[in-house]
Formats: structure tokens, C-alpha cells, sequence
């Protein structure tokens, strides 16, 4: 790789096995002092039984330990794929230039002192970017603690996260943009038997960035399962990519997303901007992709155990079988907050199992045979099979008091048998503690049959797995029709100004045959001359300037205009209003419009620097903006899609037939939103923010009755 | 207590101290095989410690193992304060006289065949309920578990649960409606370090209640935190009086409220009362009274932990000082989620920690001093303490890794130090697994400092304890000042039906002084006969039925009628359609009422059996209905309660002044809940239902142009 000539540079690896399973590791700025960092990562490799070379970089050292120290980073034997970078900052730039010569792929860099130090470091760590550019060298970091390869026993790092050689190993990846909490979390995941093969803290992600990382592990076969923390991401939609391939692979992207203030964008010209948070964009990435939302680490442990036992239920029906009311009451209550259904079992099932249960069980579901079955292995697993047949019953918990020494291990040997029999996903709740259900945990594990502990946190297990099975299913559908264009990519008219006036911003909606008020813009001098009214009575009458946004706080709007001398009067008085609201505004006219009757809904568009545009929904007004019942989703979608963000506000009620009141033209809204949606899309360059607010939804139909079009600028 | 008649009966103990330390226990249906309950209490009363007498019941046996056996409760030995009852059920009734004749004053009943398994078991419990009540004898149970009293050693029951003699104590009691899953939660919270003083299964309750065992605990002064498992309460009021009690004391309730299904009342006449589910009540008297919901083992751990730690924040502000970005992002979401605030640190706080802190830390609010600072426990706790003395913070959240070894004690020993000095709480928020933070968390359980794992369960800890405080702030602050009746106890109006008209709703509204809509009751014939309005236009004319609580949907109903031939029309065609909904309608007459304007609300009151009558409150129509955004209070209480409920809805914002709208008249809102909830209370032996619906509000006042009460059966 290195031509010896000392410019070349390297190909940039995208292929980072040998990142993760070096042959060789130069050590830079490797030292003595174990209480600096440079100082630990040599015991750290060792102790932990790394099998590659190690080579200790400082020219201050002949060596360390029994190690040969090299003074240069030229000087390290070959192959070596991987520097541990721990010089001061400002001599970072240089060793990863020199790594580059020395045919060194990769470097992860410790090193702190780059932006997240303020100006200064921001100027290094560009230079860094530089350095990494020219050399073609792939770098982890800056201000990162590390990585770690369970699976080949490669720890790369320092700090008291790399000082277990014994952390238990498991199918699950995790990446992470806060370090010290990552390895925080393993600890604690470990003590509830779960464990990882890839740990990574990404530092600054001046080169690789999380994403990447994520992406790299996901198609790994001995990935199963991805864990990331993130703060935030730059790239939308690569996230969304990341969701989309997790659904297409079947894994779960367990997302830790911290960072959510529900701060909207200060300089946002729309309502829908201003009411828009960041965090409601990753949740709309989230909600489509591969992707579930955690909160603490006992979620992370349970969902990913739950979905390494390799079952999908077919729907979100759910059976629960066990031996105490309480937890029963618990696990219905719990599994309904998260979305499953709990069915009669059918009449054959409920017969089949009366046959076998103890006098006076509850045999509803939940099914609570109680402690009368303790011991009665055999009785408790065939009711186990006759509930776990039932065609109602898409998934199962189970929970059974016997789980020590050898009748533990019987049980649970029976149970595993059934679960391969029958082929349907069940979760063992655990109603005694981790120690002392170790006889059939441990059989358990080894056959991949997922056990959680308390009601609470099995029903969110149960729940989570569900949830991703459906949107699975759904992801799979939307990807064999394709995208089912209501309609053509139509041209929009070029404009002048950034922020389009009403009349130019309807002019775009009808272009993609969005349905607006029957409308005209007059000069104020034309209206005046009227004779008779060229549009139907009653009538909105508004000022059309593309400087004045908010129409009503100029007094530049009047409604239900009946006759033509009141539309003359309200003509005038909007006129001057604007006149004296903002005297060197740019009017195009009066637009004159036919009112609008029906229900007031708000669609809306922005389009994000990272995500791309995404389509707001929701009722008008109050609903809208202060009870925040809205729901997003990205361009471009069909009208499938958009039925779904119809139903999916709280007061989807009110449009789909509420107290007896007609069902309202949904078909037709949920047109419009696909059709905003492709506006959006296919115009992504040009369009930054739309707001169509109100668009009236009646019986017969719908029409926007007043809308607004932001350019980029 | 045995007069040696036969037929005397105990005075019936409310005092459970013998209850839970007995100077001696019969164990009547004692038995040599441990595989059936009645062999099980006396090894378990053995193993675990209990130096009492032990007297074993059963014809059958001259002596169970070392003891001798009792042919009957009569023949036991004196002192002898409770009795395990394990023989079949339909002879409970009789051991229990027998109890009563032979001076025991308790018994636990561990046999089940009850009203757990239907009509038959019905009966039995009647004949059971009988023998407690002619005998004196209190009863736990029947279909329990058993009590455990960790204090005394004295294990009292059966099954998995009482097979550990070494479980942890701690001042904590737990009374639960589920005995497996009592002792359940009991083993996983141990595992965690938490341990208990008493434990309760209360069974079928069919004497002593939960709430009676709760209040009996929270007397205690050892018990310091009380846990209830609940499913449901007969009697709502006694629950609120012990989360009135809680709070005078200063401990608190967890509450682990399951069963709590949406169905409304079935029976309802009122739109308030087929709205409201059984737990909106519960949580009505959680929200007033020193109760905290929590829903999993680690909620209940954590809580209490804090708890003990015998400190009040004074407000919701909270400072987070800690070593891990990821950590500080995640707890300032948190505590933000939980109803703290973060306020800014003082500028001289900030200098004087700037002065210790390493180069380039974050000295915001969370304060991250970053890995940096590991190992320097003096700065980190000079910090600490720095943080803790500013006038902004009421308590603290502290997260550092330096936990082991003799520096983490020493560590822990300054921080418990700072505390003391300080004397605001501080919450330690475990970095680590729970075994290497051990040389740290013995310190900090000896001391009543609290640790929590991970960052999310530390901040739900201390959003529970801000949150008590502010309750219990509340609750004083309302004591101190008692109940501001607006208005004296009036009398209401005798009625002949159940469903009283909207006039006579009305009438009974305006002798509490709510402002009702200016109206007159008229015949047909007179209204026909009128030459001028008696009333201001517009109006609105509805038919006056007790039998038509639904006029809209009879057509009985015209609104915004502006001149007197519209006002006789509307007369004739309402008083048609009436009588072609419901022939045979008691009509009183037409109601003519001026129209009233403003944001419709909706007051609405339910007198529930169990709670007695709470008032609910919410914006009109769909904001209550559809998107539940409704409050609830019991009755009666003040304006200033009043002005919370306002306050309370997500919808608020409407009724204060939104988006430049004028503020509507809300102290006349407030002064009319407090009117209803009087009237409500007063007159809760007639009232059963009311709704106002609805109440406008507008800027100068409110009516009520609307009403339906429903008096009791």
C-alpha cells in the first residue's frame, strides 16, 4: 500500500473488517504511565487477549513492558491495520498523515482538544478532516474512547469500561455517541446476562461517522441485533436508509435518542415549522424504519433478547398464561398500552384446556391457572401448547413459578421443545428473581427462547416486538406496489420573491391538483367598476402581497362578503389597512375567493437540511398548534400512506364520522397529501416550507382556503 | 378475654400489633406433609426465627415434629394471639368462632373456595363474614397468602415467598391485593438492595381490609415508605383519607394501580359520567394525596430509596452534576419529562466551580466535568458542594466513577459530609453495575444517601420526590386556610323525577349561584299570544321535558332565532317534532333563553359509590369527549382548587388568552366550579349526576346554557 515514494495515499477502506480485527496495532503515543491514557491501551490489548502484533509508538521509549517501542509510526512492522492515536491533539493531524504513508488503514483517535473544545479545536479538527482526506487513513474519533471486538477479543480503548477481559460476548452491536455512557451500559446489560460483540464510541465522527458504523454492523451475519445512542445525525436520510435495510434484514435498531428539547425552529417562516421540534423528525424516521425507541438499558436488554429469540408474530394478538392474578391484571393492562390485543381464546382451545387446569382458574386471557399448578410441569406445558395452537394467538407470555434446580430445568427443556413445535413467538416472564431462575434461564438461552423480568417489562418486550412485525409487514407492502404516483411531476411557475403571495402560492398546489377556492386576484380599481360578482356569493376578500404573511393581524382580510356593496366597502377597507400596515408592501391585487365550508385540517411541508421534505398533518388550529395532535411523515408517499396519517391523529374522529355528524371526504384529503407530498418531493430544491392552513374537509369534498410557499433562498 | 361461657365474644382489636407479633400462633389444619399448605407455616415459622409459641391444630396428630398437637383451638395454650387457618374452606367459619371462644383476637386464612370461585364461595364468605362478626376475631384473608414481619422474624404463610429466613429488612411495609406477586416484587427489589419490614397479602378481604392495613402501617413509626399493590377499593373516601394522612406525615404511598381497563359506566345518564373510567377516580385521589403511581419493581426500589433519604426539596428545580455527556443529556430529558426544571446556576456559582473544574468542561445545567475530572474526589465533591449551596437549586442528581476501592468509600464518606452540610437531597446516580459500586453504596444506605441506576431511573426518582413535595406544599397550604365556601348551603327544590328538566337542572345551578342563561318557561298557547319577546333576541327555544334529555336529536331544539314570527314558528315545529320522538313526553313547556356567546365548556359531576361526588371540567365537545383533555376534583373545595382545574387541561391556553385573543372571564369559571362542587357536596345524598354543557365563557362572564341533573333513585 505504501509505494515508498512518501506522498502516496491510501484507498479509503468502506470495508472496516480490518478496523475491528486488526492484524497489527501501532499504539501512538504509547506509555509507562497507565493513569494517562497513552499508558493503557497496551495492558488493555493484552489482558484482554488480543493475538496481533502490538507496536508501541514514542520516541521516548526503546520499549515498554517487553515490547519494542518504534519511534515512528514509519517505522512499525507490517501488517499493521489499526493506530490507537493518543498524542496531544495538535499532532494528531500529522500522525494520521504519516499513518497514511506507513500503509496504516485505519486510526482511532483518543485525543481530545478538537471541536468539542470550542474555536480553537474547530480549526484543529478541520485540519484533522484534511489530514484524513489526503491520506486516504479511516478514522474513529476524535475524543472517543474506543472500540471494542468481543468476538475476536480485540479491545482498543481506555478507561474503566476495557478493564473486564470477561464481559460476556452476544449477536448484539453497539454504537454510540456518548462513550463513557456506552460502556456504562454494557456493564449493566451484562449483569442482566445480556451481552455484545461490537462496542464502538464514535467521539467527534470527524471521518466515520455513526451512521456508517451502524451500517456496516447491520449487514453483519453475526449482528442480530443494533443498539445506538445517538444525540443527533447529520445525514436524515441515511438514518431512514438505515431503518428502511434494518426492516429488509429483519433486525431491530434498538435507538436511544437523547437531546429531544422541544425547541421548534427559531427563524421558521410557516406554522408548520415553528411548530416543528428536530425530535419529531427522527421520530417520523423512527416510526417507518427498523427502528425501536428505548429509554433506559432494562429495554435494551429485554427488546433484544425478545427479538434474538428469531420468531415474528404474524399480528398483534397476543396470549398470556400464568400462575398469579396480579401479574395477569398487570400484563393485560401493560400490553394494551403498547398496542397488542388480547383475544378470546376459541371455544375448542378453552374446552381442551378446562380438561386439564386446576378447579376454579380463570381461563379468559389472561389465563391464570394460579399457584395450584406449581409442580404440575406437565399439565402447565400442555396448556401451554393448547393456548400457543390457538388460531387467535399470534404471540404468547408465559409465566410459571418452577424454574429452580431439576423440575426448573424440565420445564423449561419441555417448553423449549414446544416453542420449535408450534413456531410462534413466546416470552417466558420470569416471576422469581435472575439468580434463582438460573436452572431454566440457562436452558433458555441456549435455545433462544426470550425471558424477561416483572409483568411491566414484559408486556413492553412483547409490545415492541409486535410493533415491528406490523411494521415490517407494512414496509414490505409499500415496497412491492412501489410508489403509486396520484400524479405526474408537473413544472412550477419560476418567482420572484422567496415567500410567494397567496394567489402564486395556490397557483403551485393547482399545478399538482390540489383543490383550492374558486378565486381571482383584482386590482382594487377593477372591483370597484364591478357590476356584478364574477364568483359566487359569500365571498373572502384578502389582500395579495407576498409581504404580508399574516393577512388578519394587517386587518387585510374580511369574510362572508354577501352583496357587491359590501365586497366594494371591504375592498377598500383592506387596502388601506395594508396601506397603513405596511406602507412599502408589494400588493398584486385583492383576491377575491369563495368561502369554504367544513372542517378546518392543516397540511403542511418543510423541508429539513438533514431529513429532506417532510408532510405535516393535522386538524386546524388549536389541534394543530396547541395540543400538538399532528403526524408527519416523509415525501413522497402514496395515498395509502396518507390514509394511514389521517387516522393516526387523536381526532381522526372528527373526520371519519363523529356523534353521528357524515364521514367527511378523507379519500379526497388523504389525494391531497399525496399529492403535496410528490409537490414536495419532486421540487425538494426549490420549495423550503409549505402551509396550507386552513384546507377545508366536507362532505363532497375539500379545498385549501388559504396557503403559503416558501422558496429557498 | 375467655369468660368460659361459650358464647362470649372478643372486643373486636383495631390495634395490629399481636396481629403482626404474636406471643403465640395456632396453626390450625397443621400438617406433617409440606407439599400441601397446612404443612408448610410451621418449618417456615421455625427457619425464619420466630421465638413465639407455636401450637399446631389438627385431631389427627398427637405431635408434629418437636411439637405438640392440638385436637383443637380450644385446647391451645395461653398467651396465643393469632391463628394460621389452613383447613378446608367450609370449615373456616367455625375455626373462627372457636378462635373467638378460645381469646385468639386473629386469624390468617390461607384457604381459598371463597368468592374467588363464584356463587358457592359467595356464601361461604357471607357464613365467614358472620363468624368474624359474632365472634371478634380479625380477620386477613381468606384466599391469602400470609403477613411477614421481618422486624420480629415472624413469617406467617406459605409457598416460595416465605422460604428465604435471610431476607433483607428495611423500613419499608408493602400491603397488596396479590400475594404471588407481592412476594415477587419482594425477591426482585432485594436483588436490588431494598428491603422491608412488613408484608401483607390482604387476600379476599373479607374483614381487614388494605386500606385498613395501610393505615395501620403508615401510623407506624418504623415504616417509612408504604407500597400498595391495588386492584380496586370499596371505599374511595378511606383511600383518600390515607393519602391525606400520608402527606401530614411526610411518607409516601406507592402505588402500583392495576386493572385499569377504559370502559366507562354502562349505566350513565350523563355525558360526564359514561366519559369517566373508575381509574380517573383512583387518580384523582393518587394526584391529591401522598400517593406515587409507579408501574414496575425498579420504580418501586428507586422511590423508596429516595424517600429514605429523608429529605424535601422546596421547590422543582433541580441541578445535575456529572462525568458522562450522554448521562447529562439524558437526565436533563428526563427530569424535564418529569416535571423538573433545570434553572441556570448563579454566576458566582459558576466562577467558583470554574476556578476547580478541568479545562473545557460544560458548566451549564447539567454540569459535565467529563472523565477529566475521575479520580479527583476532592474537586468533584468541592463542586458538588459548590453546586449544592446555590440559592437556584432545591435538590441534586451527582453522577462520578469513582466508586471503588478505599478512593470511592473515601469519595462517598465526603459526599455524605457535603450532604449533611448542606441538608438539601441529593441523588447519587449509579455510573456502574451495582456490585463494583458496593465500597460506595454501603456508605450511602448507612448514611440515607440515595443511588439510583442509570439515568433515566434517576430522574424519574427525583421527579417522584419533587413532585410529593409540591403535593404536599399544596395540601398544607389548603389546610392551613380551610375550605373558602363562595357560598352557604342552599336548599334545592323537591323534584318528582329522577331526570330533571333543563329548567329545573337550571333552577337547582341558580340557588348555588351559577349564572345561568336569562330563560322563561312558556305554554305553546302563551308564546303564540306574545305581542313582544319577553327576552333579548337572540334566542334559543328547546323543549322542556324531563323525558327528552336529548333534544337535538328530537329536533326540539332552535338556536339564533332574531324576531317573534321565527320565535312562534320554531315554537310550533319543536313542540311537533317532540311529540313525534315521544308521544307520550311529560312536556312543561318551551324554554325561551337569550343566547349566550364564549368558549363552550363543560362542568360535569359524578357521585360515585364508592368516592362520593367529583367534579370534572373540560373544554366542550370534542376537547372533552374525544380527546379526553379533561380534569377531575373531588367535593367539594375552593377557588383556588378551582383555578388548578382550569389550569390543569392540556387546552388551557384557550380560556387564558391565545394567539392575541382576549383572556376570558376564568375567575368566574373557577368561582362556578367551586359553586357546583358545593352544591355537589352538600346535597350528595340526592345528587347523583350532573352536566353543564355547555357553560359559555367569554371575556365578561360565563352561563351555563345547559343543564341536566340527575337525582339518586
Amino acid at each position: 500500500m505504501n509505494d515508498g515514494s512518501g506522498h502516496s495515499a491510501l484507498t479509503p477502506q468502506r470495508d472496516f473488517a480490518r478496523l475491528f480485527n486488526p492484524r497489527g496495532i501501532a499504539v501512538v503515543g504509547a506509555s509507562t504511565d497507565n493513569t494517562r491514557i497513552g499508558g493503557q491501551p497496551i495492558p488493555i490489548l493484552q489482558e484482554c487477549g488480543y493475538r496481533g502484533g502490538i507496536y508501541p509508538v514514542n520516541p521516548k521509549y526503546a520499549g515498554i513492558g517487553e515490547l519494542k517501542c518504534y519511534a515512528s509510526v514509519a517505522d512499525v512492522p507490517q501488517p499493521c491495520d489499526l493506530a490507537l492515536v493518543a498524542v496531544a491533539g495538535k499532532l494528531v493531524p500529522d500522525v494520521i498523515r504519516q499513518c497514511g504513508k506507513a500503509g496504516i488503514a485505519f486510526a482511532t483517535v483518543f485525543s481530545a482538544g478538537f471541536r468539542e473544545v470550542g474555536a480553537e479545536g474547530v480549526a484543529l479538527e478541520a485540519e484533522l478532516k484534511k489530514a484524513v482526506a489526503e491520506s486516504g487513513v479511516r478514522v474513529i474519533g476524535p475524543n472517543c474512547i474506543g472500540t471494542m471486538n468481543l468476538v475476536d477479543r480485540v479491545y482498543c480503548g481506555f478507561g474503566v469500561g476495557f478493564k473486564n477481559p470477561n464481559l460476556k460476548q452476544g449477536p448484539v452491536a453497539f454504537v454510540s455517541q456518548s462513550g463513557g455512557f456506552a460502556y456504562s451500559v454494557v456493564a449493566l446489560a451484562e449483569s442482566e446476562g445480556m451481552g455484545f460483540n461490537y462496542v464502538v464510541s464514535a467521539g467527534n465522527e470527524a471521518d466515520i461517522t455513526t451512521l456508517e458504523l451502524a451500517a456496516d454492523f447491520l449487514e453483519r451475519v453475526e449482528v442480530e441485533v443494533l443498539v445506538l445512542y445517538l444525540e443527533g445525525v447529520s445525514d436524515g436520510r441515511r438514518l431512514r436508509a438505515l431503518g428502511a435495510r434494518a426492516l429488509e434484514l429483519g433486525k431491530p435498531i434498538l435507538t436511544w435518542k437523547a437531546g429531544n428539547s422541544a425547541i421548534g425552529r427559531a427563524a421558521a417562516e410557516s406554522h408548520t415549522a415553528s411548530m416543528t421540534a428536530d425530535y419529531e423528525l427522527y421520530r417520523a424516521a423512527f416510526r417507518e424504519g427498523g427502528f425501536i425507541e428505548v429509554r433506559d438499558v432494562a429495554e435494551v436488554v429485554d427488546i433484544a433478547r425478545v427479538f434474538l429469540g428469531k420468531r415474528m408474530p404474524r399480528g398483534s394478538n397476543i396470549g398470556i398464561l400464568t400462575t398469579s392474578g396480579g401479574s395477569a391484571v398487570l400484563m393485560a393492562d401493560e400490553c394494551d398500552r403498547h398496542g397488542l390485543t388480547l383475544p378470546h381464546f376459541a371455544d375448542s382451545t378453552v374446552s381442551a384446556i378446562e380438561a386439564i387446569a386446576p378447579k376454579h382458574c380463570a381461563l379468559g386471557n389472561p389465563i391464570d391457572l394460579t399457584a395450584q399448578i406449581s409442580g404440575h410441569n406437565e399439565e402447565f406445558n400442555q396448556i401451554v401448547e393448547l393456548a400457543l395452537n390457538d388460531p387467535n394467538i399470534d404471540q404468547m407470555i408465559v409465566r410459571y413459578g418452577t424454574v429452580q434446580g431439576a423440575r426448573g430445568a424440565a420445564w423449561a427443556t419441555d417448553l423449549v421443545a414446544i416453542v420449535n413445535r408450534v413456531g410462534k413467538p413466546v416470552i417466558v416472564s420470569l416471576g422469581r428473581t435472575l439468580d434463582s431462575s438460573r436452572a431454566a434461564t440457562d436452558i433458555f438461552d441456549a435455545n433462544r427462547i426470550p425471558w424477561v423480568l416483572t409483568p411491566t417489562r414484559t408486556a413492553l418486550a412483547a409490545g415492541a416486538l409486535g410493533q415491528y412485525a406490523e411494521k415490517q409487514r407494512r414496509y414490505l407492502a409499500t415496497k412491492a406496489r412501489g410508489l403509486n404516483r396520484v400524479v405526474a411531476r408537473q413544472p412550477i411557475p419560476a418567482a420572484s420573491t422567496q415567500r410567494l403571495s397567496e394567489a402564486d402560492s395556490k397557483k403551485i398546489l393547482g399545478a399538482y391538483g390540489i383543490p383550492v377556492a374558486k378565486e381571482q386576484v383584482l386590482g382594487p380599481a377593477a372591483i370597484m367598476a364591478l357590476a356584478e360578482s364574477p364568483l359566487k356569493f359569500p365571498l373572502a376578500v384578502k389582500i395579495d402581497s407576498p409581504d404580508i404573511p399574516h393577512k388578519t393581524e394587517a386587518g387585510a382580510v374580511r369574510l362572508n362578503i354577501d352583496n357587491l356593496s359590501a365586497l366594494k366597502a371591504a375592498t377598500a377597507t383592506i387596502v388601506a389597512n395594508a396601506k397603513s400596515y405596511k406602507p412599502d408592501a408589494r400588493v398584486n391585487g385583492v383576491l377575491v375567493a369563495e368561502m369554504a365550508v367544513g372542517t378546518e385540517v392543516i397540511i403542511g411541508v418543510i423541508n429539513d437540511r438533514f431529513f429532506g421534505p417532510v408532510v405535516m398533518f393535522g386538524l386546524g388550529g388549536v389541534f394543530a398548534e396547541l395540543l400538538k395532535d399532528v403526524t408527519y411523515r416523509f415525501a413522497p408517499f402514496d395515498v395509502e400512506t396518507a390514509r394511514e396519517m389521517v387516522a393516526g391523529i387523536k381526532a381522526a374522529k372528527l373526520l371519519t364520522g363523529y356523534r353521528g355528524s357524515a364521514p367527511l371526504a378523507i379519500e379526497a384529503l388523504a389525494d391531497a397529501l399525496a399529492r403535496v407530498s410528490l409537490l414536495a418531493a419532486d421540487h425538494a430544491d426549490r420549495i423550503a416550507e409549505i402551509d396550507i392552513n386552513p384546507l377545508f374537509v366536507n362532505e363532497h369534498g375539500i379545498v385549501a382556503a388559504d396557503a403559503l410557499v416558501v422558496l429557498k433562498t
